[in-house]
């Protein structure tokens, strides 16, 4: 066995029970669990009390928390009363429902559920056999949300006959969109550089890719994380006029001039609800116009896409039949705990190709037979988690599809409505303090000091409170 | 409110009782978990005795689960026992003692409460502000997790006296290292490329990239996904004579060679516990020869650096001081459920330098200080889940740290030792099978169906008892 009792970090009260170790008791794991419900059940009762905002200061945590490992295993208990009296009170607490900051994180009993059945198999699904039913359990549950928001067939791994596609799914490991961006970058990069028959990457200097200025900030992130050369991101100026989307003529243009200029259109970002301001780009139009210059479309639906489960906002996805990959994450408005982003692209061996990595322990028959899909091609890692399990129940929980409905209430984003313990109250309770708030300002009977960079609201209204 | 009547993926059942909807309930939360726990309870009290590798076909679990989503809500315990009849006989139990394949996935009580309890909190911390405490605990376990590696205290965050270092940590939502060398890559790319003074990324083609032959094969895909030029990607061989660790001499004579015909040396990935050999790369050596050219060097212990926080094995992280950055993975040998991969770097800039975006509704007052890590600028994308709650948990019930240290009785990785039901007679009985089998094939007395693509011992066992 190895040893620890010569560390600074000294581990002699060990000593003694190392050889009764074991690493993981079925019921110590009972007992923790148990108790870490009872913990979550008295959070979410007292959530609503608690100041949304926490009141401390940087390293704050350090002073109430020992700042070097502990010597000896602490009681469970002490760990929890810890989590309680210090951990607690430095939280912003997205599940409060006097939340209205960013986006509402949403949230169910069945997602929760789910991720705490993945953490206790934890298992490594990077390939079918690494384990089937994790496999399996993620594309079926993406072939139902793929269902749900009427994708076409030719996104989904399975049509409803029960045969293979040619399109695919996957489940990212990351919040926001932005690993969805990234390999969909990869894969229209590549498929650019082969295109225009580029000496290994020397063409990368020539590609080009669009997105509205609403566009989230990772994806110019992503873009340059995949080795675009930053001065060809184009950023398309946008307006009240088309209520912030994208103008398809000005993308035609700007596609036009760069062609003109020795450039390559290779991708193009459309938005279906931006995270600043909740606009909607036209992805129909979009996807028209990206067609003239086979330039790769995503459909970046993180924030509003599961909406367009509901008839009336489905149009917005009208011309999806028509572009190459789209995302979802129903971490936001679909009741799922972080982390969850689904992406599906029409062609997978389009994404496959450039994502494909296959050691030679990884290597098996039934990977060869081309018989089933490796979910490590169509990600950045390798290994992941149990993904789907949560996603699944909280569809089978169908419940839960009707909260996200509360959008067409039009509130602009920069107050968010729709976490998963609100309720009409907490919204009228805190427009009306935005309400007398801002009269109060404006009839110059209240001094803000309103810092520029402070563009949340819900933050500023905190520090009137003060 | 929206609709779903309309959906072919009828909802009909729902309209009843939609008014009475409450999408988050404290008591559906404690009775669903609670049931999930005793479920867990029963799945590790019965998943010795469950064959390891499952007998079933690609597509079982579509045949056993409806294919479409439900129009109905289920009851919660109907999901539970879809769960237990359709998913837990379709899995590779990577939980079983009796199991020895890619690498142990290692878990605790304590990592698995801290997953729950982030999950039930569910909140987004991609800067301080968003959650002061999920950024003060995830900087606090890798601070104390780097005390224990006795990384040196430039790639702390926070020093012993409390002072603000230069360094900085970060824990990465994938598993294997993958993102960590991603983020990497991009810091060298990025740096280089300033170095050379290109013109935007047109000397992206001039840089190159070294490892030993026995990295794990998501260098070479982060190699590309970053966009650097496959040919300029370099694998080193490596042979018995070095344990297949790195040969220093080879990699100098490589880069002088490159350096020869105008190419940059960027990077250079040192491995401690390579996967499928389970190599080490001398980092120190390594370290000396990548400052001749300026070169990033990455230390990639993912899989066996955990074991570093045993004095006898701390020698394979000699030299550390002298490299740009350090990966371990918790959730291989330190008892942390996926996913929990770890990242420290000497220069925190240095990384966030390149990754750092700030659209204006993340920007706040803190962040503008500068003296608070946002998170979000060392990762791939914006969000992220309270990572540091389960890896700080692991650590206060420290009693975990004991059972990394079977390393020392030198299985080889194909036959991987150390997960967390396993004891001693597990590893003896499945050691007995493979002599027996081993001696049976070499007598001539059983004729084994080898397939040349299943390069996995413990694979090729299940099917000679077929």
């Amino acid at each position: 066995m190895g040893s620890l009792d010569r560390n600074p970090a000294s581990f002699d009260a060990f000593a003694a029970d190392a050889e009764g170790f074991q690493a993981l008791n079925a019921e110590d794991v009972r007992s923790y669990l148990h108790k870490s419900v009872d913990f979550i059940y008295d959070y979410y009762k007292s959530v609503e009390s608690l100041p949304v905002l926490p009141g401390v200061e940087p390293g704050y945590l350090r002073r109430l928390l020992q700042s070097a490992p502990p010597s000896a295993a602490a009681q469970f208990d002490i760990a929890i009363k810890e989590i309680r009296d210090a951990v607690v009170p430095g939280m912003t607490h997205w599940a409060s429902p006097n939340f209205f900051a960013f986006f509402p994180a949403t949230n169910s009993a069945a997602a929760i559920a789910g991720e705490l059945i993945a953490s206790a198999m934890n298992t490594v699904g990077f390939t079918w056999q690494a384990n089937p039913a994790a496999t399996e359990m993620e594309v079926l549950a993406l072939d139902w949300l793929a269902q749900l928001l009427r994708l076409p067939e030719s996104f989904m791994m399975m049509n409803r006959t029960g045969a293979r596609g040619t399109g695919g799914g996957v489940i990212l490991g990351t919040s926001a969109t932005s690993e969805a961006m990234l390999v969909t970058l990869v894969a229209a990069r590549d498929a650019a550089l082969r295109r225009m028959g580029s000496n290994g990457v020397a063409g990368i200097t020539r590609l080009a890719m669009y997105a509205a200025d609403q566009t989230h900030s990772t994806f110019f992130k992503a873009c340059r994380l995949t080795g675009f050369d930053p001065a060809n991101i184009r950023s398309i100026p946008t307006g009240p006029e088309t209520d912030y989307g994208l103008d398809p003529a000005k993308l035609l243009e700007m596609m036009k001039a760069d062609v003109a200029t020795g450039l390559m259109p290779t991708y193009v970002c459309a938005t279906v609800g931006t995270t600043s301001s909740n606009a909607v780009d036209p992805v129909g139009a979009m996807a028209d116009v990206a067609a003239l210059f086979g330039a790769w479309v995503h459909v970046d639906a993180a924030y509003a896409g599961s909406a367009c489960i509901c008839p009336e906002f489905r149009h917005h996805l009208d011309g999806v039949e028509r572009v190459d990959s789209i995302s979802v994450s129903p971490h936001k408005w679909l009741m799922t705990c972080l982390d969850c982003t689904c992406l599906w692209v029409r062609d997978a061996h389009r994404l496959t190709d450039s994502l494909e990595i296959s050691p030679e322990y990884l290597r098996n028959a039934v990977t060869d037979s081309g018989g089933v899909t490796d979910l490590k091609d169509m990600q950045v890692g390798v290994g992941r988690r149990f993904r789907g399990l949560k996603l699944w129940m909280v569809m089978r929980s169908g419940k839960m599809y009707l909260a996200h409905t509360v959008i067409g209430s039009k509130f602009v984003l920069r107050f968010a409505v729709g976490s998963s313990l609100q309720e009409e109250r907490h919204v009228r309770s805190a427009w009306d303090l935005i309400g007398k708030t801002t009269t109060e300002i404006m009839e110059g009977k209240m001094r803000v000091q309103v810092c520029t960079d402070c563009s949340d609201m819900f933050l500023q209204i905190l520090d009137l409170e003060e």
